[in-house]
């Protein structure tokens, strides 16, 4: 199996590195597993003049999993559009045909104490996020800026058609099957037809899963439920933009950001990996990120493309053992326990495999 | 002064009754103010067949200003889009002009129990969401759902101009002036367009508040910080959907949404008045609505539509010292305080003004 490195950004290079060695510890033992590096986001920029180049294209579209880091910094901010690090990422995720992100958001019981929520709100939580990843407004057309009867006009287009919306659905039906059988999908269909048209298709979807229990919910009561009492739901499915902004606060009740993994498939379980956090440029280079959102994302890539159960259960349990023996990043550190660094975390997830 | 009344559906009604008893007990105090009643939303439909009914839409253009309980309910949820509830919520925000939507997010320091969050999260809260309400993607052309090569598409249009977002962001800086001089800015540059000119006219504004500290944050992130770390805000700007969606948000961050108001302006100071919480069908009519919200939406109205701060802080007191007593709503109740029905606190409020 053949497996696109991207380091990316920030802090991208170091995460990476750990679960690179994470994979290699694996293989050692018999995984079979080739890697390739490639530049994404900003680096790509400075070394190429762009965000996606092509080199990256060729080794990602032959590549059966891509392992991402995170892209982005201040210095690319002025960039004109096409260019900055995002464009890189909307690029990878639209040219492979990465259209259904999952993010757990999951609480690991050490770690309670980093939410911001009550113990008793959070303990035990446990949601899949089943987010449209290539369509939405993110790639809607006509969208951009121009002048109309002497003043600026800016605009985008929501977009969703029966058999997008039917394909994450049926990810979203297919992943709550295999966990608690009940499925959230989220709309804002008083308002917009658009998500109308979604909640009518989940709605078809349906039939085929008489064992999931489906509900809808309007994104602004979402977004308020998820405050209020996270541990209702179960999966919850989205579209584009809603998912980019409830995913980001589900990840937050857990306080853990820097635990969290997320994968993104195509139709053939070719994915994406790489944290729900971001490229946090003000510490990179300082050996003192959290590289285990990185290493759980890997163990989903092992789960999901390369349909290794065993292994990814490995990886998961070192990483259950690594808190259990009380080590933390500086993220997630809290008296009593030890902090350490970026590269004495992966050593330690390795020891523990 | 002229005040259209909405009781509106489910428990519009009731907490309205009570919001007009204290408007009521200020007239017989000196305060001239007239009120009319008419009908919105469900209710309406059900005497007119129109959500937003012709003799509605004479009377609130007439007033000064608009109160309103709230609208909807599962009985309309089946009606064709134009008739539903919300259509009527829409139609009189969009008539009148009432693009700057004003919501406090306020934490009560006796009701901080209710808060899923941790109180040192909490403790103090004061955020004014600045939310633009008759633009965006709730109003933008084209829009609908058809069939183009055999399968159904919807899509909406978010869409704004120069100066619809210069008009709100003046509204976001003046309301930081008379508060602690910092407003964040809310967009989504790095992937629409529309949020790009969003981000450059906001800045442009600023020049001509040197004194308010602008920031800009993208919603996704925005809608983590409100959950990790809310107090960083003073005001926050969006546009309309972010707006819906963050608004909700930092609201439920309080625990007690029971308690919250909302303005929505026009360009004069005209405005329409309502609770930030919504119908609540399966308690109305049960008399154990909390009316408090919208008390506080009519000290709110007093404030901005009438320029009466002397009335606006006399409610406000006196729903503080309710508190202080320890009358509770069941919503708000906690054991040791008294539960008291929605009229008992309209009685209780009256009383203390
Ligand atoms: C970087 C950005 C374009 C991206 C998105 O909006 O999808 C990010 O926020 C995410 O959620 O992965
Ligand atoms: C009822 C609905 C149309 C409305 C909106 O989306 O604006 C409501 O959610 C609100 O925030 O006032």
């Amino acid at each position: 199996m053949k497996v696109c490195v991207l380091p990316g950004d920030g802090i991208g290079p170091e995460i990476v590195a750990e679960a690179v060695r994470v994979l290699e510890a694996l293989r050692s033992d018999g995984l079979a597993l080739e890697m390739e590096t490639a530049q994404l986001g900003g680096s790509a920029f400075d070394v190429s003049g762009s965000p996606y180049p092509e080199a990256t294209q060729k080794l990602a579209r032959a590549a059966d999993a891509v392992l991402l880091g995170a892209v982005g910094g201040p210095q690319w901010d002025a960039l004109p559009r096409p260019l900055r690090p995002e464009r890189g990422l909307l690029g990878i995720r639209k040219d492979l045909g990465l259209f259904a992100n999952l993010r757990p958001a999951l609480l690991f019981p050490e770690l309670a104490h980093a939410s911001s929520l009550k113990p008793e709100i959070v303990s035990g939580l446990d949601i899949l996020i089943v987010r449209e990843l290539t369509g939405d407004i993110y790639f809607g057309e006509p969208r951009g800026i121009e002048v109309r009867d002497g003043q600026r006009v800016g605009w985008n287009t929501m977009i969703y058609s029966e058999s997008e919306i039917r394909r994450i659905a049926k990810v979203g039906f297919d992943a709550a099957r295999r966990r608690n059988r009940r499925l959230c999908s989220i709309d804002k269909m008083n308002v917009l037809e658009t998500t109308q048209l979604w909640r009518d298709v989940v709605t078809e979807v349906s039939a085929d899963y008489p064992d999931v229990e489906l509900s809808h919910m309007l994104v602004d009561n979402a977004a308020m439920q998820l405050v209020r009492a996270p541990k209702q739901f179960d999966v919850l499915l989205t579209g584009n933009i809603f998912g980019d902004i409830l995913s980001d606060e589900a990840a937050m009740l857990t306080g853990s950001i820097g635990m969290l993994a997320s994968a993104s498939l195509d139709a053939n379980n070719k994915g994406l990996y790489e944290p729900s956090h971001g490229s946090a440029p003000d510490i990179a280079g300082k050996d003192i990120a959290n590289p285990l959102a990185t290493i759980l994302s890997a163990a989903m890539m092992l789960r999901y493309s390369f349909d290794n159960e065993e292994a990814a259960l490995r990886i998961e349990n070192a990483v259950k053992s690594v808190l259990a023996q009380g080590l933390r990043t500086a993220d997630i550190w809290e008296a009593g326990k030890r902090r350490v660094s970026t590269h004495e975390m992966g050593n330690a997830v390795i020891a523990a495999l």
